[in-house]
């Protein structure tokens, strides 16, 4: 699944992954009414809301982007309702010729961990029918309970061809609490990086493994480090414009080969029509032109700064 | 909340929690027959037969025990029906006058992390409409990502009167990857541990914080240990029975008080109808009938061996 995310990231000239993390702060007012006028101000609404405003800014952008990151908890505060725009997202998404990176954040043990693979990545069996219940290609998982956890995800993506990204270095201001304290001599996160290694040596997909990393924008010494840790581990870099990472710290997080990462940009984009400069041009009617625009402007920025060459 | 469940586990005289975390490999052909049989070979059927099968146990055992403890990834790997049969199990539990701790080790920053505990643990307004999406009554956190994942989720349990139990010290074999690493002259669950009850100072309820911690069954050296750093703290403690923990190890994880801990048994239980010794007395359709001895016999078998005077 890496070589199909490499690949569109090179055809597309972008490596650039948009988080459809919609929250009803920025849904635009006319998608709210239209939904609520049609079920009423109820969760289904939402949901509806929130499909609608999802398939514009992904109408407006998938000629330019590689990927999306659906960010799960958004949907699931909605309830059933809300899943069930995750799942709608992830299928139109596909229609659109995206790949689909499940911000899921999953993560457990032996057989709870494999539902979770199976229910993100997987197939699952009733009787002889197969089924493929949210069908991500890709999914971020949590690293804190060690291999029994992550080694379920890792079989999954060998048997259906798909991938993960397993949590390294967070991007948050209080990521280093945990990660970056000293064990055995060196961060914590260090240690993670070695074992995503590890985990990715039977998964190899092309130069690149289906087992891959998140480090954040916010800590390009740290990405330097993990990157040298993990030559062959993709690296998805949240963090970038709205939680201050900027496109001069990412050169760390790329390989010379201008691979080795995907950078992820939500509210910056999704929510571009609410802020300066889109939002003396682009109103709420037209948030997916703006979206369009922080877009081209987001792949510009990260190709001159980090010179990557693709 | 905390108090509630403490309240349940006194009345009961029954420091447990049933793990409702339904395979299909040991749902009782005749539940699947019927669930198929109406719906086809389908994930409805599966969502059903799961809904009918936890049913059966909850009517059988919710006199004698305080909680339940579903494990939503048994519930989503089968999709959106599958979570829909998790939402039907959390509401059927509620009716029956049980505590509903939900199993979904969710984590993530600030307002993604809010995100997750207004889905499980919240409120979510549509306009003028309030709505309680999942509304268990607990949630379990991973705390991989510091304190920024972990406090959206206890400010919300102070909102709404609702609890977490973070992960500390997990029971599986490979939980001593990162969790036991020696971080500043201490295994770094012990940080986490010194960080949970940092979180639950401000959540008190009683004598216990609504900041609960897990710590597993199969590990009680660790878990006297961190008994000690978290005084206030109650703790969810999975492992027992099927994963190797015993009773006469669980000793350390309780208070002089008798209370500070509750123990999860899940395939012991629910699936007990397919192991000696239920299996000799109950058949598949008889299965609920075995999960109820299997309570028994677990509350005689913790109690005495614990010493537990409740």
């Amino acid at each position: 699944m890496i070589s199909k995310l490499i690949d569109a990231i090179v055809n597309k000239k972008a490596p650039i992954v948009v988080g459809l993390d919609p929250n009803l702060k920025f849904i635009p007012k006319h998608l709210m009414d239209e939904a609520v006028s049609d079920k009423g101000e109820t969760l289904e609404a939402a949901g509806a809301a929130i499909l609608a405003f999802n398939k514009a800014i992904v109408d407006a952008t998938c000629d330019l982007i590689p990927a999306v990151k659906p960010q799960i908890a958004m949907y699931e505060q909605f309830g059933i309702p809300g899943l069930m725009a995750y799942k709608e997202t992830v299928d139109y998404c596909h229609e659109k010729g995206l790949i689909v990176i499940g911000d899921v954040k999953r993560g457990d043990i032996g057989s709870t961990s494999e539902a979770y693979a199976i229910g993100h990545l997987g197939e699952i069996k009733v009787g002889d029918k197969a089924y493929r219940p949210f069908d991500e290609d890709f999914a971020t998982v949590n690293p804190y309970l060690g291999t029994d956890g992550v080694k379920p995800f890792v079989d999954v993506c060998n048997k259906c061809d798909k991938g993960i990204f397993v949590l390294v270095k967070t991007s948050n201001p209080s990521s280093g609490e945990f990660q970056d304290k000293n064990a055995d001599g060196r961060p914590l996160y260090e240690l993670v990086a070695d074992k995503v290694r590890e985990w990715g040596e039977d998964s190899m997909d092309g130069s690149y493994s289906n087992v891959g990393a998140v480090v954040g924008a916010t800590y390009p010494e740290q990405g330097e480090a993990v990157r040298k840790l993990m030559p062959h581990t993709y690296i998805l870099v949240p963090g970038y414009g709205a939680q201050g990472g900027k496109a001069e710290d990412l050169k760390p997080f790329f390989n010379e080969d201008g691979l080795g990462a995907i950078v992820n940009s939500s509210r910056g984009i999704i929510a571009a029509y609410t802020k300066a400069p889109y939002s003396d041009r682009f109103d709420a009617v037209h948030f997916a032109d703006a979206s369009r625009e922080a877009v081209e402007d987001m792949i510009e920025d990260i190709n001159t700064n980090t010179l990557v060459d693709l």
